[in-house]
C-alpha cells in the first residue's frame, strides 16, 4: 500500500525513527546486474544525520546490511532486502512531545487518522524513513548507469532567499558534494551555510529549492495519460517529506510565455532516434514521454516544522500547550534531501525503463 | 497500465481523438450511491470544445452514454462504463501533420516510443482523452458530496500575465461559471478573454495558472510515505495535458519564510476531530494526511503547443519542414481545464476516502 | 479493481447481461502488432449463445466493435476498447426471479454484498461478462503466436460421467471444433451431446472437465513466490463462472505417486535453453516458472445452477418460495467455456511474456 | 512484484534459504489491533524444520524479530516488518548440486530464467521463503478473529494413499496438532507417520492432500469477475511450493452430479443476513462472494522433489550427471504445509474483509 512505490521495479520501505530498524525490499530488479555496495553506502552517507554542522546532530552511522537478493556483487533477480539499524535513539528527547502536536508536523494528522502513534519522534514521518528509498535508489542509479549511461544530479538551488546561478552544462557530482550545503556555487554556498547557522542559533529553520538534472535519458520512457513520466516524477518528489511544489522544465515561469516563445524547436537530424531541440522548456518530456533531452526539475522544500523556538500548540486533548522542541532536528532539510531527490528520480526512471522495455521493445528490436 | 488511475476507486480510460469513441470504466464505486446523470453531462459540457469564442471551434455535443453499472439512478457496485462518440472529426485537417512533429507536442515522442501513431490529431495526447476522466470525476464528486459534503472548486487564477485576486472565502461555482474564461473576478476576466482573443488572432497561444480549493475535507485522508495525499494530487494534476508545475499550500513562495513564520498554529478545541489552524500554509495536508482544513493547490499550464503561426520543425524522417497548424485547437487550454482539475482532484479524494475507510474505520467505529 | 486482470498486459471488463453493452479495455499491448479482427470475432462466435442445440437459445450475434487502439490492423500501443451490444434481451424472462435467489447462483450473494442488483438475469455473474475476456484473449493469442508461435488448445475432456481419451500429441483446433460439444473424440462426443440433450429435456443440467494444452511455451515465464505461473493460471481459470477445481500437470492423481516416480527426468541437451524432460508430471512449470515443456491443466465446471426443474428456495425477505427458471440458460456450460479457458490462459501468458521480457531480457540480450 | 500479495492488506516477502535472513513486510494492517507475538511465534513453530522425525533435520529456531509497526502489542497502522535469521545453514550440503538441476525442482527453471542462482539450496524456491507468509498470516488470523470470530483450520487429509475420514463439525486445532503429521484421525495418523518414515528410509518421498475449513466467514467477501474469492484463494494456495491442484466445495467430484443434485438449497430465515443452505457443495462461495457458510477447500501437494535416491539428471551445461541429494529435506511436505495453508487463507480473507469494508460498508452502515 502506501509504503510501496513503482510498478515492476518496486520498493517497499518500513521502519519507525525510533524502532529497531528501517529498511527496504526492492523487487523486480533485473538479474545479473553488477551492484557496488560501496555506492549504496555512499548515498546513505550523503543523507545521514550528523554529517556536518548544518544538519541534525543525531549521530547514526547508517551502515547498510544486505539480507538477500545479491550474491557476490550481482543481483539474483529476487527481492533485495536492505536494513539499517537505529542506534542513536533518544526517545526521551521527545517525551514532552508524545501527546503534543508540533505545528505543521505529522503528529496531529497521524493521531487523527490512526488514533495511535509511534513511541516518540516522527515515526514513519521522520526523515529516517527515506533510508530505504536512498538505498534502493542507489541500485536504480547503477541500473540506469549500466544500461543507458544515465546520470542524475541534484543540488541546492536556493536556501531561504539566497539563490545560486548554476551553469548546468558543466555541473558535476564532485562540485555538488564540494561543500556541506550541496550548492555547486562556491561563493553562494558560503552565504547559504551562514544563513542556516544563523537561523539555527535563533531556534528557527528555513527551506528552499532543489534542482535536478538528468543526462542521457533514453527517449520513449513514460506513457500517455495517467502514468506520464512527469506525473510519476511529481508524485515521487512530492512524496518526500517537506515538499510543497514541483516544476518540470519551464514550470510556473513558462506560463508567462506565448506558445511561439515556449515551443521547443526540433533540430533536423539524420537519425530520428537522436532528435534534439534548440530549447528545453519541455524539460525533456513531451506528452508524458521522454524526448531524449535532459530532464530538468525544481522542487520546493518548506522550512523544517520542528524548531527550537517556543510555540503555542495543542495536545491530544485539544488543550493549549507551550512547546519548545528538544529533539535533534535539521535547521534546513535541503542538504540531506539532495540524495533523496536523486533516489526518487532514479526509482521512477528505472521503473519506466523496464516498463518501456516490456511493452515497446518486444517488436522493435 | 498507463490509462488506469486509483487503487480501489479506479478509472480506466480509452479512445483516440479521431477514433470511434472515447470513454471510461469506473470500477470500485460503492453500491446504492444516487447518481444524477445530468451532473455528469454538466461537467462534460463545461469541458466540451466549441463552448465559447475562446475555445477550439471543434463542435462536439459530447453526449454521455452509460453502458453499465447504474440502474434507475443508483450504482450497482459494478463497473460503470461511460462512452462519448466522436462526431465532428476532420482527420483531413491534420493530414499535413501526419508525419510532421509539432514542436512541444506529443507527436514526436509517441513516434519515438511506439513507432506508430493514431491516424491524425493528438490520439491519446488529445484533450479528448480527458472526457473519461471528467465523467468519472463527476461520479466521484457526487460520492464526496453525499458522504462528506465535500466541495471542489477550481478557477482560472492567471492567464498569461493577467492575474486575479480572489477572495477564497466567498468563491462559488456560480461565480466561476459566470464567464467563459472561468475566472471569478469579473473585471479581470474581461481582460483575460481579450488577451486570449488577441493571441488567437495572432495565431499564437498562452498559458496560466489554475487554482483549486477543496472545502469540507474529512481529516485522515492520505497515507504516510509514498501515497501521501499531496503526492497523489500532484500525480493526478501533472497527468493532465500541458501541466508544468504543481503547488500545495504555500508552494514555492513558502520557501522564502522561516519555520516560525510558516508553521500553522493549531487552535485549541474541545473536539479534537475538528482541530483547525490559524493559517493554512500546509494547504490542508500535513505529513501526507488531510488535517481538516481546506486543501489549496495551484497548477501551471503551459501555452498550447499547436499554434497557427508558421513554425520550422522536422518530419518523421528527421528532415526540416515548415508547418502551420490547420487543425482546430484552443488558443488557451485553461478555461476547459477547470473541470479537468476538478475531476482529477475528486478521483484522488474518493479513492483515499475508501482507502481510509478500509484501513482505519474498521476498528474506530 | 475486481474487473481488471493482469499486471502490464491488463484487461478491464464491464457490462451487465441485460444492460446496454458488454466490453473490455485492453491496456499495455505492444504497438505495431498485426491483429486480425476476424480472429477476434471467431473466438466470440465460439462462445456465443445460440450456436447449437446444446447451448442457451438466447440469440446474440455478438458482433465486435473496436473503438480504439487499432489502426489499419495494427495496434497503436494505446488501450484497445472493444464493445458488444446486448440485443436479444428479455428481462421479462427473469421477472419472477428478481427477488428470488436461485440456489447455488450469485443472486443471493450479490444481494447480501451490494444490497442492490442488476435489473434481471445474472448481471455481472452472467456468462455474458466473459465476452470481454474472450475478445481480449483473442488479441493475446495473436501476440503469443506472433512472438513465440505459442498455441493454446482447450477441449471438453468429460461431460457428467462420460470421459474421453485424447491423444494430446495429435490434437488440433479443427478436431476440437468438429462437433458442438468440443470434445475431439468423435464417438464419445456423440454420447456427450445425447446426455446434455437428455438432461435438458428433464429440466436438469450437468458439468464436467475441460482440459487445456499449451504448446511452444517459452521457458522462463512466471516468477517465484506469489506470482508463480501456475498460481496465476489457477486464479485466471477459477475466476471463470462455475469452476470448482484446478489441476496443473499430475494434479490430484500425482499425489498417489512417490517422489522417485513423480519426478520428471531431464534429457541431456547441447542447448540448455531447449531442455526437455522424459515425463511431464510438472505440467510444464517448475518452481512457478515454465520449463519449455507443454503446459497441461484440467478445470472442473459444476452443473449449471439455473435449471428448469422446480426448486424450493427463498426470496429477498428470506421467505420460502417455489421457483422454476424461465430464462434461457445452458444445460451445460462446457462447450461454450472452451474459448473462455483459451482466453484466460492467453491473458496470463501474454502478461508473463511481457513481465519476463521487462525484467530478464534487458541484460541477457 | 512477484514477492508481494494482496491489494490493501499486502505482504512482501524476501530472503534466500541460505542468505542472511528471511522476512516480510505487512502493509495496510488496521491500526490499534491487539497482536499477540506469541501467536505469531507459535505459527512459525508449527512450520519450522526439525520439529519431528518426519520433517527435515535442518534445525532452525526461527525466532521472530519485529522491526516496526507494532508498539506495546498494538499495531500502528504502519508497515509491520518481521525478520528471521538463517542459522543452521550448511551451504556445503548442496555443493554437489550447484550446477546440477534436481529433477522437478526449481533449479533448472531459475537458471533458465535468471542465468544466475542463489549460492546453494533452493534460494527463493525453498520452503524457508514461507516464513514471511506464515508470520504475516498469523497477524491476519488475529485480525479475522478480532473482527469476525473467523477460525481457519487446515489438516492433512491424505498422505500417499492413506486417507482419513474427518468429522468436520467437531474438528479443532488441538486435535490437528495432537500428532506430528497433523491428521486429526488418531489411528490413520499413525499409519501416515509410518508410511513417511518408510519412504524416508528408502530415500524416497510422498505427497498428499490438505483440507481447509473456515468457520464464521462473514457473507459478502469477494468480488465478481476476476477477483472472485475462490480465484484469489486458488492463487494463494497454488503459490505454495509443491501444490498441483485446488478444489473449492464439491471440486472435481461435484462434476459427476446433476444440477438438481448439486444445487445448495437455501433455508428460509427471518434474518436474510444469516441465510444458510442445506448442503454446501458451493464451499461457502457463490458467484465469487462468500455466502456465510463454511469455506471448504482441498489442496494437492506433490511428493517432495529432492530425494535421497540416486537419479539421472543434467547439469547447467546440459550434460548428463548422476545425483543423490545430501541436503536436508522433508520426505513429505504436508505436516509443515498445514500452517502455510492457514496463513495464505488468512491473508486472502483479511484483504477481502478490508476491500469489502471499503466499497460496501460506507453506505450500508
Amino acid at each position: 500500500m502506501s509504503s510501496s512505490f513503482g510498478k515492476i521495479f518496486r520498493v517497499s520501505t518500513f521502519g519507525e525513527s525510533h524502532g529497531g530498524a528501517v529498511g527496504v525490499i526492492l523487487d523486480g530488479c533485473p538479474p545479473k546486474l553488477k551492484v557496488d555496495i560501496n555506492l549504496i553506502q555512499n548515498e546513505l552517507d550523503r543523507r545521514r544525520p550528523g554529517q556536518s554542522d548544518i544538519t541534525t546532530p543525531r549521530n547514526e552511522e547508517d551502515k547498510i546490511e544486505i539480507l538477500s537478493g545479491i550474491k557476490e556483487g550481482f543481483t539474483l533477480g529476487t527481492p533485495i532486502a536492505m536494513l539499517v539499524r537505529n542506534k542513536d535513539q533518544r526517545p526521551g528527547d521527545y517525551d514532552n512531545l508524545e501527546q503534543v502536536f508540533r505545528p505543521s508536523h505529522a503528529d496531529g494528522t497521524y493521531h487523527l487518522k490512526y488514533g495511535i502513534q509511534a513511541s516518540s519522534g516522527g515515526g514513519r514521518a521522520s526523515a529516517r524513513e527515506t533510508i530505504g528509498r536512498v538505498a534502493a535508489g542507489a541500485v536504480a542509479k547503477q541500473l540506469l548507469k549500466t544500461f543507458c549511461n544515465t546520470e542524475i544530479l541534484s543540488w541546492v538551488k536556493r536556501i531561504h532567499d539566497i539563490e545560486s546561478d548554476i551553469n548546468k552544462e558543466k555541473i558535476s557530482l564532485k562540485q555538488i558534494d564540494s561543500n556541506i550545503v550541496r550548492c555547486p556555487d562556491e561563493k553562494v554556498s558560503t552565504e547559504m551555510i551562514e544563513r542556516i547557522k544563523e537561523l539555527k542559533r535563533q531556534g528557527d529553520s528555513c527551506g528552499g529549492v532543489i534542482e535536478c538534472l538528468v543526462r542521457n535519458v533514453p527517449s520513449g520512457l513514460g506513457m500517455p495519460v495517467f502514468d506520464k513520466l512527469e506525473a510519476d516524477l511529481a508524485k515521487a518528489l512530492m512524496s518526500l517529506p517537506a515538499t510543497k511544489g514541483f516544476e518540470i522544465g519551464s514550470g510556473f515561469s513558462g506560463t508567462y510565455l506565448k506558445g511561439s516563445e515556449h515551443n521547443d524547436a526540433f533540430i533536423k537530424s539524420d537519425d530520428i532516434s537522436k532528435l534534439r531541440t534548440t530549447s528545453n522548456n519541455s524539460g525533456g518530456i513531451q506528452g508524458g514521454i521522454s524526448n531524449g533531452e535532459n530532464i530538468e526539475m525544481k522542487i520546493a522544500f518548506k522550512p523544517t516544522a520542528t524548531i527550537g523556538k517556543e510555540q503555542k500548540t495543542v495536545n491530544a486533548e485539544g488543550k493549549e500547550v507551550l512547546m519548545k522542541a528538544k529533539g535533534r532536528h535539521d535547521p534546513c532539510v535541503l542538504p540531506r534531501a539532495v540524495p533523496m531527490v536523486d533516489a526518487m528520480v532514479a526509482l521512477v526512471l528505472a521503473d519506466h525503463l523496464l516498463l518501456n522495455h516490456a511493452q515497446c521493445d518486444l517488436i522493435n528490436k
